[in-house]
């Protein structure tokens, strides 16, 4: 009779039986008379033990021709042993190699290159680092799911196919059967609004397109971005939601993925203080204090990177900075009735200078007065009719926001650059793999 | 002091209370002393009761300036009907117009032509049936999220640009900077085999893209897919965990959904029975069985849809199909060692004439067999070369299966078209709105 196979994250629940572990070589470690192997599964680490004189002389030979990566089969008795990754480690009986893996394998235990590791993303997912990455992601991921399935919101997919959408520069195109040309979103929210109308809360997460030449360490070319949009939420609403929902997500990482924040080697008290509610700055007020930070920015213009990272200094969470100038913002933005120099807005910057992840804002729900903001940005009014329609037919107050995946893992992983945060990230010159 | 609002949907427990409700007005009757104001919210429908004598004169003619679609806000005490939408009905103290609607409202209660309405989709979404069918495609969304999030799979968001990938004809594409042309991804399989590789369990679900002529009621040209990938699974490993996965799928739509699935008038008997194990049939056998029922399929052909009604006629779940003719399938499904004119692979049929949701595999993991089907195919070998890396560096046996989203949702909503079954179809003729 065979040994039932199982995962190694599974191992403590049969110290002390036979079982069967398949996997990959990670380390490997001899002494002559005995040897260690350490391997992964996917879903843990585990320590291999092999005791030559306990073992066969065919058994014991099998340890010559494994290499990193080379995926194997081992049975032998699960033993608890506190030193060791996960607690148990494995006394080996058998060892059968099932994909040998040739001396050459390209990422080796040193430093490389980043252009090097990208080449070879396909094989460089496969690190510790790596793979704890995609774990924290992962949980993020199902955190926003979560978050917004308990609170009664409906996914609505919008579509990535467009004839006409949001802000026009750095559109990717691509011919439609005989429709002319289409459009790659870089948004969902003008479909996420009608879907507003019909469902109440709705969020949209997908993937968006930017055709934009730049090379800075937060954009990539097609990114993942999350798009909440609520019937009857004003701007005060709306940035409640959002500590709320930043909060929700940064603590849900320290609860299920510490062991790879650790892994990362975040500094963790960096995140325990991400709390609601966030500190909240008028877009005015920031100017002023950026100017006496010695920022050459002008009230008017909108804020540059650098910028986010003094205004968050000497904070311990996130900082909202709410009501931007009507030109350094989008036409959908309603007009603020208190300063109608100003729209209804807020950017969420994160913390350590990581940047925006959030932008949001309530929606101009008055049809002249969009209207005439389409006029002014000159976009195709055609192709606005139906979200026109929107505030012709019931117009109502609404407000949504934006956070970009990448950024937000960045942030919580402590990643320099997003070209981390995604498992195959595509760039101005980055395609492949 | 002001009254708290409620959504509709928790209206019962605030019976006895005075409460604000904010949405859209649905339906209008009044018999000139007593006028009922049908509201929804997105959560749900509310009867709203007005007593012309018990109202000051200025509420009571703001019932005259309602029209369908009209944004209301309303104020009363929510009293207990067992007739009622949701048990409750609001008998108001005050009604205010926050957004009139015109009365050319274009969808009206009777019957209107299908391009009509998806000219109009932005309005269309509000409408009972389309709402039923969208909280059914959450529901189902999520159910996929929590089935692999409790079994450990990581979820890995593989790219929608890509240089080179799977099924090579019917692509879109898009200029990318100065690296040539992307094309938009028609599955996200080839990358999920080399993160399943670093994670051992994995899925991706995002949209896809095919840029087919086909105007049947089966195909869109951009819908989601969600493709599991799960290292050391063999073929009927992968059948198991798609008869789990579908019957897991309906069985929560079945007790979370039910209310919307009626609404749909589905036959929920229909769907009771989809219970995992799911009847297998060989390729060779269905052949067989379909040559008894007069189709005029051949030994080596790719099923149609009218064979597949055919199968799956007299079976009140889904059916497996396995081991189809290598001709009739890709290049990266593993060669049957029992008979290598066959490959290790299944559909599932759907019943009811529903048709394929799903198509999985055994990968083939063997490097030379699988460059040798990439050269019979004339694929571009360099594009194709970190896909054969993951058989160079430790292969493994491998399956992963792809679910078609809308199909499952026209399924499980009995839709007779997929169009209904995402918020903005594409297809052929149709980019808008």
């Amino acid at each position: 009779m065979t040994s039932p196979y199982a995962r190694i994250t599974e191992l403590n629940t049969h110290i002390g039986q036979v079982v069967r572990v398949r996997g990959w070589v990670t380390h490997l470690r001899s002494s002559g008379k005995v040897a260690f192997v350490v391997m992964r599964d996917g879903s843990g680490t585990l320590q291999c033990v092999l005791v030559k004189v306990s073992l066969p002389a065919e058994t014991w030979e099998q340890y010559g021709g494994l290499s990193h990566e080379t995926t194997i089969e081992v049975a032998g008795e699960v033993r608890s042993d506190k030193r060791a990754p996960g607690g148990v480690e494995l006394a080996v009986t058998s060892l059968t190699i099932t994909g040998p893996s040739p001396a050459d394998y390209p990422i080796q235990p040193k430093e490389h290159g980043i252009d090097f590791l990208l080449d070879r993303r396909h094989l460089w997912l496969r690190s510790g680092r790596q793979r704890a990455i995609a774990r924290v992601r992962h949980e993020i991921e199902q955190a926003i799911r979560d978050f917004f399935h308990k609170r009664d919101f409906t996914l609505v997919d919008t579509p990535i196919l467009t004839a006409a959408i949001g802000e026009r520069s750095g559109l990717f195109s691509t011919e439609y059967f005989d429709e002319g040309t289409a459009y790659l979103a870089q948004t969902g929210q003008l479909y996420g609004e009608a879907a507003a109308a019909a469902l109440g809360r709705i969020y949209c997460f997908g993937p968006t397109f930017r055709a934009e030449k730049s090379k800075t360490r937060r954009h990539l070319s097609e990114f993942w971005m999350v798009e909440p949009e609520v019937a009857f939420n004003d701007s005060d609403d709306n940035m409640r939601l959002q500590e709320e929902f930043v909060s929700y997500i940064v603590q849900r990482c320290l609860e299920r993925r510490r062991d790879e924040l650790i892994e990362l080697e975040r500094d963790l008290s960096k995140l325990e203080t991400v709390v609601a509610p966030f500190p909240r700055i008028d877009y005015s007020d920031a100017v002023r204090l950026l100017e006496r930070k010695g920022s050459g920015v002008k009230w008017g213009d909108d804020l540059g990177a650098e910028d986010e990272t003094l205004l968050v200094e000497g904070h311990d969470r996130p900082v909202f900075v709410f009501n931007y100038p009507k030109e350094a913002k989008a036409f959908y933005m309603k007009e603020n009735p208190d300063d109608p120099r100003t729209v209804l807005c807020n950017d969420c910057l994160a913390p350590e200078g990581f940047g925006e992840i959030i932008g949001g804002s309530q929606r101009e729900d008055d049809h002249d007065r969009l209207l005439r903001r389409i006029e002014e940005e000159k976009l195709p009014i055609d192709a606005y009719g139906w979200y026109l329609d929107l505030r012709k037919y019931g117009t109502f107050v609404h407000s949504g926001f934006g956070l970009g995946l990448e950024r937000t893992v960045a942030w919580i992983c402590g990643l320099p650059h997003v070209r981390e945060a995604i498992a195959f990230p595509r760039m101005m010159h980055r395609l492949r793999p």
